[in-house]
């Protein structure tokens, strides 16, 4: 009974919660939702600054939420439409399965539900993964990918940051089965948000900024994602290194990557693999021959920008930027969630990028 | 007949020009128009750029903006409604007075019409006005001064970044009397945005960055526009020492105005005549006692945050916060139009700031 | 017999130790240090890193320092000729009577001997001080200010970052008499490194970059060291408006001070009370009439440069900048340690800005 | 005769000249030279800005530097030992045979000497050679490669700065001959300080800050340089793509550089060719295992540091940074003097890395 009122009710407005909302893909989820037309924010939850208002914490968002913090209850949980979490790895997949059970949605921010091999999943986390039966239905919530999936879903798993931007790179090029899958390498530049809010050394302006370095060069653990999801774009084996960086700024990935191709496939074939699958995507932009898209020009946004070069005979160069808080984490989940409510998908997400 | 037309029309949509919008307030005026929902764009000039497209310089606007740069003719702007200026000082006033006659309202956010003195004008901009008959008639657009005034004007004068941060520190003070007039001191601190898209040494990111230093303390174009416009909120003369300074960040103003009161008033009272006077304001937020407002708070929004400080027997300290494009030059320019088109003052400015 | 062996040493070489090293005046120490040409880096001790080597927390040292932390003990420290305490504030007051008995001098950068009255210290620090007894023998170490006395000392409370920016600005003003002593406002803006290495989320590069915000308005540790310091310069009681400000950016303080003069006095005349005072000093240098001093312009260096400025009949504006980490607190350690052990005083400080 | 004294003499002291001083590398000159302590500053020339002081441009250098600009004649430069030239691009070739003709030494820090072959030249800066008879005699400038011939040598090519980062990273591996040198991929991010003094828009603070970008994917001017160069210690062809990006930063380059190697080759074995090629070097450190160097760990310094990654059985990933102000350019050109003038290496190079 429940879910068929919110069906009904859910083609007008969604109830809203978010669990672990004091990082910044929370904060970035408040600053979407609190415009979205369609939305009734109705709870956020954080264990540590319960009964704290939100703008305590986010002054930038006073005038927009009226929040406090509260603690993580299954019973407030419920009643809601659709629940985002933005906790860290490894929190989500413990109040999940309750919350399905009662008929909510949850879109996971987190890597909780992202590997579809529990296995897999156990190794890069260090612990068993606590509903690994949930792993099978979880849509991985990359629209671009698996649009009807996640309407019918009602477990999402929202892409890492990283990963969004170098799979919406390839999928073109591995689909279409025109370059060599065993030969890739992502070298992907991020800014220091991707690190998240926790005070750490290494993310101190101090630390940070005149700064730029390559980290977990050795494994991480958005590689065995890109593995797992590139596999499914090109339907065989894919051998990828995958280089992360931090940059000194705040937002924006930039992920630069190199594949092998025909000597003979022209920088024109390849476009056309790019403007066919993406041309009725509304976040997905393949700029003009010859363009450098910069993270600034999605600063922001939802978007994803894309270049295409040909450096020598073999080699395809993709440039793709997209903001790491948005396209890569709270824009996306946003765009899910309006896939899954049957909201047209860029409501609340038509945010021109701020330059400069 | 035709105005009579557009005042019909203009409850709905706004036909809209910018004349040199290739600077930093232009691209920010695109940024927010191209959201606005009564708003259709319709052209946008540049001598330099005419013939490019608007994104070829922007990249940030590619499925925001369709708009080709054209040369500024009459013809053209005079099928407006309302056409910002958004050129460098001494420009608008050559155009602006046959615009007024063909019916168009103007907005110009250069200093043209910011002082009701031509010999001062004269003075500072080292040139003579060429519309001085004008200057009277122009009305100044701050809204929380002029509101009444602004939405009957034909032709408005947009202020000045640094002077909107501390007119609004002091516009309650003043009114109230309850400060001496005659010993401000305005400490005020810009991003790099406020000197422009012009490439410039100083503003190199090499130069700029990682460093923090004051200028033009002998005198600024904005000390003349901050004392007519604090003796016109005082009724009384004004001594104003200002100093500003080029702060390592692309956006925000911090004003840290220090001002000398009697010994006896309490901060309370102090933020009593600020709740007084802000209190239905949309845009002007009294952060709560004790809180410091940071530029990141209002980044890429239209607000401007205050706070007030006692830290001794005769000092007040008000603390300052906008986003020098936004609340400093295209938002304020955009709730002027808003206001003078009679759309609800918020339409098209209601922007969460953007943090981290 | 010990020290009198170590005096005659000391002409050639001194050896060293650091207390607290783990932070940012400890790192700049050990960069300044490792290339003075009369210094045996002995030890540096941090409790929480002992074991580990300096260049695993700093690698920028790696082939420069090739010590361990070690933990501290008296009889280590003891085997030093200077030991520097690079700690947070109360720590070097339990350990420095120890030492000084033992015949080490001490530099402390902290600011436990700061303040020579021990309530006020108690108040400003929330807790009292726990060897009141050395407060009057502590030297104030601002070498422009006590060099003779610096010369004799064994204790030295080595000058806050932002006490010194603003001292070196005003005293050839107060020392002449020539301004209102009663109505100084000091507005100053620091580098993050100012907030130290201890990750707090205010510093963290998301928080403090694009972003500038003033902090402690009502009271900050660093005014009655100010007020204490300007009475004995001014030799009259002294009120001071004081307002901190954090700015995207590592290293740098940038002092606006602005104070009442008398409406006859020539900015010429102002400016040969700083020549006077200033001109045999190694490191404080008056700009040319009209420039404006940048913090880049002494970044990484041990300088003090300073501007004068008129704007108005009454006022002057006094624009002062240093490196906070060096003449702010490693630089001007080791330049009291240059005097103390009677090296030229330019001793491994002849370091040339770094810009761009 | 004049030859033979300034060989006698050269061991002391050496008259230095600088063509073209008014960029960043040659600022980076100044600041580096101005403490050397065998240089003698002669002459700085520069057309644009003859006339002015050196401090006027660069007032971080007031107290190191006093010189003026003067006009660029080859009488005053014929009276130095060596003369540096950091002009544009295709300057030098011009000046150079007449200094040498006249026993002046020249270390070129443009391209214009790096390229052996005239007809690349030509092609990759837009203009025939104006002394292609002096490409075979020209050293290119790595000392790590070219030692013995740079000392012998009387005009240097001073490598890019891109170029040293790479070749650094790859010359032990090359000349080991143990990686495929026709799969080579050098990812390189680089301050916004490469990009010169030269005000361009894309180089504003406003623009390049809070972004990083890709550019000239399809072609850039230090890829004809690296081949020559990576062939040299390859012994055979070389196939490379390069990818060039901008980052928020002034100084620094971080190069990541891909290869293919033997499945079986360790990472041990693969270390043991760099510990034996730069053992030695004052200026190439190869971090611990599993390290990540930060461009922070080498700013301001001369250094070159670089890690050594196996993460998968094929690829081998090098991390090389250096400052490109100091080892990309003005510090290796000094390093360039030194041998030449049979000065220790090191001579006014040991600069410890300022961090944070």
């Amino acid at each position: 009974m429940k879910a068929k009122v919110k069906g009904n009710m859910s083609k007008s407005r969604v109830r809203v919660g978010i669990v672990g909302g004091t990082g910044y893909t929370g904060v970035e989820l408040l600053r979407i939702l609190s415009t979205h037309p369609f939305v009734d924010l109705c709870c956020i939850t954080s264990r540590t600054e319960a009964g704290k208002s939100v703008v305590s914490l986010y002054p930038s968002l006073r005038g927009f939420v009226d929040l406090q913090f509260i603690e993580p209850t299954i019973d407030i949980l419920a009643q809601c439409d659709v629940v985002f979490f933005a906790t860290p790895n490894g929190v989500a997949m413990h109040q999940v399965p309750e919350l399905l059970q009662k008929g909510v949605k949850v879109i996971d921010l987190a890597a909780d539900f992202r590997l579809k091999d529990p296995q897999v999943w156990a190794r890069w986390y260090s612990e068993p993964h606590a509903c690994a039966n949930l792993l099978d239905e979880a849509v991985y919530g990359l629209p671009e990918m698996n649009r009807e999936k996640i309407k019918a879903a009602r477990l999402i798993a929202n892409p890492g940051c990283y990963t969004t931007a170098v799979q919406l790179a390839l999928l073109p090029l591995l689909e279409a089965g025109v370059v060599n899958s065993e030969a890739i390498i992502a070298d992907v530049k991020s800014g220091v948000s991707g690190a998240g809010r926790n005070p750490k050394v290494g993310s101190l302006l101090c630390e940070a900024s005149e700064s730029i370095r390559a980290y977990s060069v050795d494994g991480h653990r958005h590689h065995p994602e890109l593995i797992q999801q590139l596999e499914i774009m090109a339907q065989k084996p894919v051998d990828l290194t995958f280089v992360p960086h931090l940059v000194p700024m705040i937002r924006g990935i930039h992920a630069t990557v190199y594949v092998d191709t025909h000597d003979d496939i022209e920088l024109k074939a390849l476009r056309a693999y790019y403007t066919e699958k993406y041309d009725k995507e509304a976040f997905v932009d393949l700029v003009p021959e010859g363009d450098h898209p910069a993270t600034k020009a999605v600063y922001g946004s939802n978007l994803c920008r894309l270049a295409l070069f040909r450096p020598s005979k073999k080699k395809v160069v993709i440039l793709s930027v997209i903001d790491n808080l948005v396209k890569g984490a709270a824009g996306q989940a946003v765009q899910n969630m309006n896939l899954m409510q049957e909201f047209p998908e860029q409501t609340g997400l038509n945010i021109c990028p701020i330059a400069p």
